[in-house]
């Protein structure tokens, strides 16, 4: 049975919840500004802070003594409240068919330790062993950070969050794979699965771009078209715990059949395999690698630019569709085909120009540098919203 | 000068803007049960309702002898809190190239009064006149009524609602016409302006399906097509100010151009006009109207069938890509298109079938008969709604 976290929060209600994510989040940041944002009362803001303080994992103590004497320059101490960073580790896991990664991180999902190694077998079992492996390495190379509040795992596909399952994951060829069940029985820590696009949400709601930004969406290229959405104060999950399939949407032409069976899904032009296949094709060479593919593209070859061409004008209409349906702010672009994202620019912007609907196309694109390190990070950014939140850890 | 409302609500804090939308939305409701689905304390609750109660917008008496003979007959009075309907008025007006539509309702909504006037002349001054003289008319029709709190305006298009200024509406043919200013200055009362399926939208959201459901979409299909989305308790405006543009999502064949000026767009095969154009082209019949089409395709006409078919698998695609993207509980199908529902069904639920991925085709659609009277209380209820959450009304 996994155990209850070793350090329970003292947040007995809504509104200490919402102090905490705010001093999370936001932080450093005064009593005053967090009862300005949240309505609270300052005495409710001072309430729901103490125990905070007491146990540890919030400080109003300047991190350093130039910062307390900058505090003084300016009259009165402000004493901005900021978490305790150590108090606190996560450790975030990301499942690939080829390869897992591991990372350790502290209360604010800064990153402390990486950890990759290469998967041979991606039948659950199998997976999940190297899993439970990788996690209690680093759970040892935890000794001297703080104790450690649970184990994320990302993982791509449809993932029933609540109940840690692993529903359908065409690329891993998993249905039904009980994750954090079958992980948490092996580890004895809350384990929590998720979808891998909203993890990566969800770190850039908390720790990212969405500190700043009221909507944004973050939109991963690569083996799949993926997108998480953040709208309304909330990452978008979906009734029924579908969203953001982008790759699914119907854009493209209706030749192709998609890894889902579909029809005319973007990723039938625009995913790294549909990319690779129509560069063999029309290039003729089967026995061509994506890097292959990618080298003559760059090198100019008009067949592998045309295959890049299409991804880019295909994505470049799935982001007007969602911009004109959703209306971000702003869009991330990230997943590994941002490596090449200069073969698929023109075009997608050009597609997105065509297609955005007047207002919606002020978005801004924004490019994130890809490594799997972030959906791992991702991974822990969702355990630690979960332990924040105080939703309760898996127990079977 | 527009002046404040009648009857300022006694809304001090952010937990009384709460409560108060409780009882108006889900109302009959014990304090009790507010405070479990609030969060808030029982305290707090009976704090907030107090002074709401003292000027007669919420009452905890039972409406009538039976239901306080019930309430006595389970024991002791559970004293549910109602808002007094008739403690205000609003007026909410629809906008269409041929018609004016005009409703009087009470706080919860409710239709009192309806007033239809034809419109011949679309100009942006004419139809402020004629705005203007509806609603002194229904204001006159107010006499043993509440006290008005505000005249909402619904258009087609493009809206600024923070300004009162419609940006672009293509079917009225307007730009930048600052319909809160110009209404405001001849009535003397607040005026808010909305986008009309966002108003629809905000209607089902506090006074239909929205009440019991965490999500959902509003999809109009007729002249165009749109879409409300309400998503993680708001209902989505767009960072922009543009939301829900799924009539110009890029999903039909890109030869036909767009009233927006794109190509691609689902409305250049499914709104009425692209429907009623496809017919006369394929039946060579151009002198047929919109009713003659569906006379046409009623009686079998293979060339009508096949426009309202075309229609049906385009909506059918667009009614996917919204649900894949945001996955909503359920979608609400309105507008005038309903009338002929009929002839687009069957091929509309065959798309979404091809294309909804996953589980998010769980997803219900569920149809709501068509009345412009509708659109007009959306644009009440969008009064309502600023009204309670202490919006400032548009002074200038
Ligand atoms: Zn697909
Ligand atoms: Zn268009």
């Amino acid at each position: 049975m996994p155990q209850r976290p070793h350090r329970p929060l003292p947040l007995a209600t809504p509104a200490g919840v919402e102090v905490l994510t705010r001093i999370l989040t936001q932080g450093p940041i005064p009593r005053v500004e967090i009862a300005r944002r949240t309505g609270l009362s300052q005495a409710a803001v001072t309430k729901a802070v103490a125990p905070l303080i007491e146990a540890g994992f919030v400080t109003d103590q300047p991190s350093t003594p130039i910062e307390a004497e900058n505090q003084l320059g300016i009259g009165r101490p402000v004493s901005p409240l900021t978490v305790v960073a150590n108090s606190v580790s996560v450790i975030g896991l990301k499942v690939t068919p080829t390869a897992l990664i591991g990372v350790t991180t502290d209360f604010t999902a800064g990153i402390q330790t990486v950890r990759h190694q290469r998967l041979d077998d991606t039948s659950p079992d199998s997976v999940i062993e190297r899993l439970s492996d990788l996690a209690k390495e680093l759970i040892s190379s935890l000794k001297t950070a703080g104790p450690l509040i649970g184990v994320g795992v990302a993982v791509s596909g449809d993932v029933d969050g609540r109940h840690g399952v692993v529903r359908d994951s065409p690329f891993m060829g998993w249905r039904d794979v009980p994750v954090a069940e079958l992980l948490g029985k092996r580890l004895k820590v809350p384990v929590v699965v998720t979808n891998d696009v909203r993890a990566l949400t969800v770190a850039e709601h908390w720790f990212g771009v969405g500190v700043d930004a009221d909507s944004f969406a973050v939109v991963t290229i690569g083996s799949g078209i993926g997108c998480g959405l953040y709208i309304n104060g909330e990452v978008v999950s979906g009734a029924y715990g579908v969203s953001g399939e982008l790759g699914h949407l119907p854009l493209a032409p209706g030749k192709l059949v998609c890894t889902c069976g579909r029809r005319g899904c973007v990723e039938t032009v625009a995913s790294s395999d549909a990319i690779l296949a129509r560069t063999r094709e029309t290039t003729g060479r089967a026995d061509l690698d994506l890097a292959g593919a990618i080298e003559l593209a760059h090198a100019g070859d008009k067949h592998a630019r045309e295959a890049f061409n299409r991804a880019g004008e295909v994505i470049g209409s799935a982001l007007a569709a969602m911009v004109n349906l959703v209306g971000p702010e702003l869009v991330v672009i990230a997943g590994e085909g941002v490596a090449e994202y200069d073969l698929y620019e023109e075009r997608m912007r050009q597609a997105f120009a065509d297609h955005a609907f007047g207002a919606a196309g002020a978005c801004r694109l924004m490019l994130r540098s890809h490594t799997f390190d972030n959906w791992a990070r991702g991974a822990a950014a969702t355990v630690i919203r979960s332990y924040v939140r105080g939703e309760p850890p898996l127990q079977r």
